[in-house]
C-alpha cells in the first residue's frame, strides 16, 4: 500500500488479486475430479495429530456415515474422546485395545499380543461397506515397534471398500504406509506447554 | 537383535530399556505440576490443523466443558463439522462468520466486516468463564490478510478465563501469536490426495 491509495484503490488492488487467485484454483480444483476413499497419514512429533483424526471422526458422522476407532496406545487416564464417542454407540463402534503407553506396561510379549487383537477388530472395520472412516489411532507407533508386521497391515488397508477413508495417527510412520498413502501430514513441534512446567490438561491434551 | 538371543533375553532388554524410558518420563512428569489453559496455536500448510481443533471439542466435552466455536472462513459448502456439532446446542456455541475463501468473496471491505463481526461473537465466548474450550478456526488467516488487528485480538485472548483454552487454527499465524502461545505445533505436507487429483472428500476435508 502506497500512500496515495484511496480505499476504492486498495478494494480493486485485493479485488484484481483474488480473481487471479481464483482463476488458479478452479483450475487446479477442475483437476481433481476422483472420488476415492483416502488414506491419511499424520506423523510427526507435535501435537495434534490423535486430535486431527477424533476431528475427522466429527466431520465424517455430521456427513452420515458409521465409523470405527481402534485405539492402539492409550495411557492410563480416560479420555474426553472416549467418553464423548461412546455417547454413539450405533454411530461409532469404539475400541481400545492398547494397556498404555510401552514404557508403561514393560512387557512386550503382552504389548504384541494386545496389538494383534487389535488388529484382529480393526481389520474387520477394514472390510465392512457399511463404515465410511475407520481411525487407527496411534497405529505408528505399534508398526515402529514391530508389534504387528507393517506388510499384513497395509495389505488389510488396501483391501478395503474403495469409499472407505483410513486415518492412521502416531509418530514415526514406517515408510511403506507413507509411500501408499494419499496424504500425509508432519507435525513439527514448535513449542508445547510440558516444555513449560504444564502438565497435561483435560479437553486439549487427552 | 542378534542371532543367539533367546525370546527371554528380547523381553529382558526390552524391559531394561523401557524401565529407563519410564525413569526419564516420570522425571519430566513431575516436573510439569501446573495447571492453566492453555493456549494451542495449529499453524503451517498442511492437512489437519482446522480437524484437529475439531478433535479437541470433542474431548473437551468428554470431560463436560462446555465449548465455543468460530469459523472464520467457510467455503460454500456445509461442513461435517459444523452439522454434527450443532447436534449440541446446549454444549456447543456454534458460531460461522465467514462467507468463503477471500478468493470467492473478492470483497476486501465485506470481508473485514465479516471478521469484525466474528470477533464481537469470540470476544464474548473469550469473557465467558462457563466456556472451557474456544475454537477459532481459520483466525490465523483472518490475521494475516490484516482483516483484524492483531494487537486487540491477543489482549482478548490474554484476558480470559485463567482456566480457558484458546486453540487457534490457520496457516500463517502471526509472530506475536506465537510468542504468546503455550503450544505452537506446524504441520508439513509430505504429500497431499488434491495432487494426485482426488478431490476434497466429506468426511476428511469437510
Amino acid at each position: 500500500m502506497t500512500q496515495d491509495e484511496t480505499p476504492e484503490d486498495i478494494e480493486a488492488r485485493h479485488k484484481a488479486k483474488m480473481q487471479k487467485h481464483k482463476a488458479a484454483v478452479d483450475q487446479r480444483i477442475a483437476k481433481a475430479d476422483t472420488d476415492t476413499g483416502v488414506l491419511l497419514v499424520m506423523t510427526g512429533p507435535g501435537k495434534g495429530k490423535s486430535s486431527s483424526g477424533f476431528g475427522m471422526v466429527a466431520r465424517a458422522l455430521g456427513h452420515g456415515m458409521r465409523v470405527g476407532v481402534v485405539q492402539f496406545i492409550k495411557g492410563a487416564i480416560a479420555t474426553g474422546e472416549e467418553r464423548f464417542y461412546r455417547r454413539f454407540p450405533e454411530e461409532v463402534a469404539y475400541h481400545v485395545t492398547g494397556e498404555g503407553f510401552t514404557w508403561e506396561t514393560q512387557n512386550r510379549a503382552r504389548d504384541v499380543e494386545r496389538a494383534e487383537a487389535g488388529w484382529e477388530i480393526a481389520r474387520g472395520l477394514l472390510r465392512d461397506p457399511e463404515v465410511g472412516l475407520v481411525l487407527l489411532d496411534e497405529l505408528n507407533i505399534v508398526l515402529s515397534h514391530d508389534y504387528l508386521d507393517t506388510a499384513t497391515v497395509l495389505a488389510d488397508i488396501a483391501a478395503r471398500p474403495t469409499h472407505q477413508h483410513v486415518v492412521v495417527t502416531g509418530r514415526g510412520a514406517p515408510q511403506a504406509l507413507i509411500e501408499m498413502a494419499h496424504t500425509v501430514s508432519e507435525v513439527k513441534v514448535v513449542k508445547h506447554a510440558f516444555k513449560q512446567g504444564i502438565r497435561a490438561q483435560p479437553g486439549l491434551e487427552f
